[in-house]
């Protein structure tokens, strides 16, 4: 499509009769004419200014939809050369299912399957909905969870398996009804009360067990608390860069995603910025993911500040807050609010093992009642015998001996890491973020595409994260890469890291 | 609120500037006004023409904006008394962290936090948004999960816990690293090849492993489902009556729900009806929810037809299906299709227990891919080395051998609770649905209130749900209990049975 045709395109699908809003329509438009592929990859846009003008419509109205395309990952904005349709069919990595499924039911279909109507309905009638799409634009699953480098993945070889059979044996010996049937709003009570008296005191979190919520996961959590606090279309703050899984969660709840950059001290945001005020700030501020500083106080009472002036809320993610070597972390955000504005996320999945889906947000009094009946109605929780054995390993002391055990660990990996990074490198490659946490960010510079390098290392055998995918915008982003010590044995770094340095060398062209 | 002043209340507060349609504003402002209690409960709406006059909008608007609010509880419509608020007092049940949550953070405070704060949240800033107050609108969270007569709860006492602890013990004495981690987009892939084959052979589903997607349950089923393929705002087909889980996660989709009846054939729809085309919908063709009849072949022929010529997506339901007495089951709705319409929906939470949480969805071919990877992007699962258990499970034949054990279990239990039923009140009150399934419906008289008597039940000890509460306008529905037979040991049905009759007897008035 050309660009002027674009722009008739558009005028002729734009509905004007008021039933929906035209940003919402141009952005859904272009985004389906890009995954489409109406729009093919590298198609330059009209400038905002021109298409504005043909579309008869503002120009901000424009501008904003390329904006929120760009996050999506639909589009690429560069300076000076205006905003290109990006290439999707690398943005997506293949799942098992690709193959078959794209081909009708195969040799297993029954007689008289119309494999041709199946054909027509992955073009045609099998269109998924354009929350759906969105979802899957920013959709980004790796194949491989586990081994050199594979940043977020804790070691789960040393969870202690034995341990938790005795306890969920106990349990299976004498199953309660209860336990196997669904589970109450809000989870286990006791399982409630030890993570409560655990965050008390591990995390200075100020909380009455009521105000524990279980959810499967950080995923899960946000999901419950954007479902239950925000509306489709309005505003909501996103460290950039951050976990690339919640631009895809967010765009599927229809949240208009603004990245807020970070520096040293975390959030920067500008009061009175060019945006409306947000509905929901989701920080990391114990240890920002993914580059590793933690949120100063004086940038925290500015955040809780704002928060309470505005009524935004704000999503605190406490990741990694467990694993710190040498300095003792700054306390919760949570614990510092004292008008109700911080929802606490937290999770178990790096401190024991991801599998295990366990997650819990801490609530303010006043919404306790209602995240729980909204938990129930919406996911209708079980695992109640699980979270049941993990309330008994909680209090029995085995939480807090496991993390003491696996900081040791993971301390004892970093230095390994960082040791072959100076071997290979010296101190021509800075690492970046604090002492803390499952993983480090080797910087790389501006020039090297860290995307085609975490290809490559892949191929060699070593799972790496491009730092750039992290951000909003990739093409303007420092690029680097993610390195996961936690998953690999000290013994096995050097080796690994050696394959690594190789395609990092390659690179850079030294 | 008088109905002047409430016209004059909306004729402020309606936007007419295009951001929003009028609909959903009306939709919203009303369901606000209801639960924040500034229109109070049995509150007289002016009818449709009227208010649509005043406000100067179509009378369509009007009516369907009524529609939806009762679908959702708010309002109850009666023929010719009009619409009243409801009172949504007598529809929230209590959840435990009630007494506590709505007063600060009581003794537990720290100091310098102000409780002022807290109290003027739980009025003010802790609003909800409008999909979030639409969920806990339509939420009912049962207190109680197990007992005489608690429908939809298998006897979990059952369950072969030694064997699947002997299974899963034989996991964690050799923990394999991906089994802890998170599991692969749709789920493992030995079970879905385990469930495949299942389902074909039990169920007549026509599918691939491919096209199974591994979820935590229907909820979740659903959620993904209609998130990937409806807009907001787009009319989705419910059964009336049904499961009332599913108006409130429609409702938090922001999804139109249309009721439809049903009769003795199942879904009554009538084409060309008043209302747009859906974009799915909702059926239980196997064993109607709550009613228990079955879909007829006829029935089903023509709802795949509709669903092809519209382009609507069928999701069907396959509730209760394992257990039938005596009559063999017809074959799901999804092996008759040979358009790739059907999303198929099943669960193990029945057939195994409520808290393994486990189901599945079977989806066409062409959208296989895109459920895998939307269900990890969406949700993140895990819980792999629980999923592989399963599998050994079923590959060793106890899920065949415990489901044909249940079945003779429950058809007893049945036997016991029908003769109960003869021996209390001999052919005076009907039972509704086929020999099948964990439950019944016991019809009572249209002057009986069904609400009343089940709260009577409840204080008596023993647990029912009334009839009227499954459908989209309980003042209009039919009356009647339903008793959930399947977690009652036989020998104590009966005297059960006898407290319930006492509280029926006396609503009876005879």
């Amino acid at each position: 499509m050309k660009t002027t045709a674009l722009s008739d395109w558009l005028q002729q699908r734009l509905r004007r009769d008021g039933s929906e809003p035209v940003y919402r329509q141009l952005q859904q438009l272009l985004r389906q004419a890009v995954i489409s592929g109406e729009l093919p990859a590298h198609t330059r846009l009209p400038s905002s200014r021109l298409l504005a003008q043909e579309l008869g419509i503002a120009r901000n109205t424009v501008i904003d939809v390329y904006e929120q395309l760009a996050v999506e990952g639909c589009v690429v904005s560069r300076q000076g050369s205006g905003t290109v349709v990006a290439d999707l069919s690398a943005e997506r990595l293949p799942t098992p299912t690709r193959a078959r499924s794209a081909r009708g039911r195969g040799a297993g279909a029954e007689p008289g399957v119309a494999a041709g109507a199946e054909v027509a309905d992955a073009h045609g009638a099998a269109q998924l909905s354009p929350r759906g799409e969105a979802l899957l634009a920013a959709a980004s699953v790796s194949t491989r969870q586990w081994g050199a480098f594979m940043p977020g993945v804790p070691d789960v070889t040393e969870f202690p398996a034995r341990t938790w059979m005795r306890l969920e044996n106990r349990r299976w010996r004498h199953p309660e009804p209860e336990l196997l049937s669904y589970a109450p709003g809000g989870g286990l009570p006791r399982l409630r009360e030890a993570l409560a008296a655990h965050l008390r005191t591990a995390r200075s979190v100020v909380c009455e067990p009521e105000q524990l919520i279980l959810t499967t996961g950080s995923h899960q959590s946000i999901d419950l608390t954007l479902r239950l606090l925000a509306s489709p279309g309005e505003h909501v703050w996103l460290e950039d860069p951050c976990y690339w899984g919640l631009r895809s969660s967010l765009a599927s709840l229809e949240a208009r995603i603004v990245p807020v950059p970070v520096d040293a001290e975390g959030l920067a945001w500008q009061d009175g910025g060019p945006h409306p005020v947000p509905r929901a700030i989701l920080v990391t501020p114990s240890h920002q993911y993914p580059l590793g500083m933690v949120m100063s106080l004086a940038r925290r009472q500015a955040l809780l500040a704002y928060a309470r002036t505005h009524g935004s809320w704000i999503i605190e993610d406490d990741y990694d807050s467990e694993f710190r070597y040498g300095t003792r972390p700054l306390p919760a955000l949570q614990g510092l609010d004292d008008a109700g504005r911080v929802i606490y996320v937290g999770s178990l999945s790096k401190v024991l093992f991801p599998g295990l889906r366990l997650g819990y947000l801490v609530v303010p009094p006043a919404l306790a009642e209602r995240f729980a009946l909204g938990s129930a109605a919406l996911y209708r929780e079980g695992q109640a015998w699980q979270q049941a054995t993990l309330a008994d390993f909680i209090e029995q002391g085995h939480l807090g001996s496991h993390i003491r055990r696996m900081r040791g660990l993971y301390h004892e990996r970093r230095q390994a890491l960082l040791e072959a990074i100076r071997q290979h490198f010296g101190d021509t490659l800075a690492v970046r973020g604090d002492d803390a946490g499952l993983h480090l960010v080797l910087a790389l510079p501006d020039h090297v595409d860290d995307v085609a390098l975490a290809r490559d290392a892949l191929a060699a055998g070593v799972a790496v994260r491009p730092l750039s995918r992290y951000h909003a915008d990739p093409a303007r982003a420092p690029r680097g890469l993610l390195l996961g010590y936690a998953c690999v044995r000290p013994e096995a770094i050097p080796p690994a890291f050696a394959v690594l340095a190789r395609q990092v060398a390659a690179r850079l062209g030294g």
